[in-house]
């Protein structure tokens, strides 16, 4: 039905891989960073300027959508690529992990999930069968099965339990499926536990989806905690098959996690910290908000090809975020969008070229300096190793 | 200094009159809608949206941008045009009037204002001196005499005492400037008192400026009494040279002040509304927030050409909306102007081929329309006659 994953490239050093995932809506290069469009809009952005950072593949919210306006409008309206004019490919969540962070407002059973909406407190009823109807409705190429998040931390007994639900529930959702033009990820989950992953990974790979996520990471756990969930994980799946880590997606993340062999990314971070007046650079996040920024005539990135580096200072920037003005945040998110997927392009070249550990290095090394010293000497070598210009670090 | 004001075409029924206000940062065709920029920044479009939909002037606000970020921080970066990215023409204003509407924060003497800033509670003054030095610093290509506004109603005593001062500050104005690149409005004053306006129109005549601006309109009077005024007052200004009606620009407004002889307007009520949901259309105002839009794949304009109305469904900007997405406001703002701008784009075609009073009469029939009766047939008569499509009343 217009699916299929290509692998191109393998790094010889790390589980790194570059490929194309072809989608009924058009083919997407991974690995691939997705911006997230919760209520059907990325944030602040058209869908020309999304097409002009380059974005291939968008997430959208069930939980969202499903609350409002609700799946029935936007498959009246012929659905969310018709809705929201994105002709590209969409990937829609389960609406598992809203739900499963409400907290004291949900309810589970083996079933399923009552929960009250954020909105107007109406209840609502989630489902295997419900997720993956509302899903049809929406009609993304890419959905994603009904899984149990626990909370970070829990305990391994809760953990097996949750893990229990997550694998029936995902045979549910392959019988409750009715589209085939709908690619349907199977999550791995498992919290923090390396035999739980192994077991969920063995179990999902046994029911054959088309692709795997794996969620419940990044939830509050170290980070070298996720990097170890993902080195267990990730040699038991598929390689022929694209895999995606949930939520997951600061530019540092998108190193660490293509080297554990991740293709697909989504996380809001990007997004949402731009609308706060934080714009990332290759020496980490400027606060354009800092008072050095007052009258400084540069843009935020020497080197950006992005709109708002090409035109705007990072004085004017400062006094768009400070003065409460929407352009800012728009031009915070643009930015911060190219960035990141200008940077996972150069990923997927430096995979290509059998260069990926060099980058991973040299970006690592120079992201988030403090020390002015040798640190700042180093960072200058990369950069100018890098070919490009130096840019003041972090606030 | 690059300033000319060339007529082109004058109506034989009405005052209306087409032309080019040439600057120093390009030609003006005029009559003209100036889109708002308060704070050097048209809220929630890039100066590339502003381009597309056809924006000529804009206008800053000089109160706004010499409390934050400073005049002295935009001089450094350039002036506004460098700031702001606006290769176009633009105004400022003097920073009178929203001085003058803080009520108990504000003290007038005879020499200038002094004031509170509504973002911190620091004290400033403004002199007619301090305004046109900061129009200076700011840099903007037409620059506007600090005027005195009396609140509406006021007195014909108090309008007189503050038409003394207007036009003490109108000299004190232009013996201040400076820079030669600018081109200063005087500003006719008098309230609603036709002897007053006419006293005023014939003194700054005599001061011989090079454009005049008419203020203390649309201030809460009836608009009859705003006609009134300028029925008194434009033909006592010179033909040769512009004329602006500040602060006044709702669709209807524009024909009124055209046929008139005004050439300039300027309005945050187009971007303002928009911010609120509302949409223009030929029929009135459009409240997308209404229920009935719930499901409505149409635009909001079937003939509009602008971004907005060529990809997305009333259903969707409706979503956006509640959903207090920017993206809603966004699009809001850009359907608006494209609105303001293409009808004034249509106007001067109207005048050009005598044909502004049927144009005038035309889309006053029709906006607004309540009685969905004879009124209706009326409508859809007159928008037959345009050659455009049916499209839904207003809210």
């Amino acid at each position: 039905m217009g699916f299929r994953f290509e692998l191109e490239e393998k790094c010889r050093h790390t589980w790194a891989r570059v490929g194309v995932l072809h989608t009924p809506h058009g083919a997407v290069p991974t690995p691939v960073f997705c911006p997230v469009g919760t209520q059907a809009t990325v944030k602040t952005l058209t869908p020309r300027d999304l097409e002009e950072v380059g974005a291939s593949l968008l997430v959208a919210n069930t939980y969202h959508l499903h609350l409002r306006p609700g799946a029935d409008i936007v498959a009246e309206l012929g659905g969310l690529h018709s809705f929201m004019r994105w002709g590209g490919p969409i990937l829609t969540d389960s609406g598992g992990f809203q739900v499963f962070s409400m907290g004291h407002l949900r309810d589970i059973d083996d079933d399923g999930v009552t929960f009250r909406s954020h909105i107007d407190g109406s209840e609502h009823r989630l489902t295997p069968e419900k997720s993956i109807a509302v899903q049809g409705q929406l009609g993304a190429d890419i959905i994603v099965a009904l899984d149990v998040c626990p909370p970070y931390p829990s305990d391994h007994d809760h953990n097996v339990e949750a893990l229990e639900r997550t694998h029936r529930w995902a045979r549910r959702c392959l019988r409750a499926q009715t589209r085939a033009d709908q690619m349907m990820l199977g999550v791995v989950q498992g919290g923090t536990f390396a035999d739980l992953r192994a077991e969920s990974a063995q179990y999902l790979v046994s029911l054959d989806f088309p692709g795997y996520a794996i969620g419940g990471l990044s939830v509050g756990e170290p980070k070298t905690l996720m990097h170890d969930m993902l080195d267990v994980t990730i040699p038991l799946l598929p390689e022929e098959k694209p895999r995606h880590l949930l939520g997951v997606g600061s530019p540092e993340d998108l190193f660490e996690g293509v080297a554990r062999g991740i293709d697909i990314f989504d996380c809001a971070l990007p997004t949402r910290v731009a609308r706060n007046g934080t714009f990332f650079t290759r020496d980490g996040r400027l606060n354009i908000r800092n008072a050095r920024h007052r009258d400084d005539p540069a843009p935020v990135m020497e080197e950006c090809s992005c709109y708002c580096c090409r035109n705007f200072s990072r004085a004017y920037l400062r006094h768009l975020v400070i003065g409460k003005e929407i352009l800012g945040l728009h031009l915070a998110t643009l930015h911060n969008l190219h960035f990141m997927l200008s940077l996972m392009s150069e990923i997927r070249d430096a995979v290509k070229e059998g260069r990926f550990p060099d980058l991973k290095a040299e970006f690592l090394g120079g992201y988030r300096v403090a020390d002015y010293g040798a640190g700042n000497r180093d960072r200058r070598a990369w950069m100018s190793r890098l070919g490009v210009s130096e840019v003041a670090p972090d606030d």
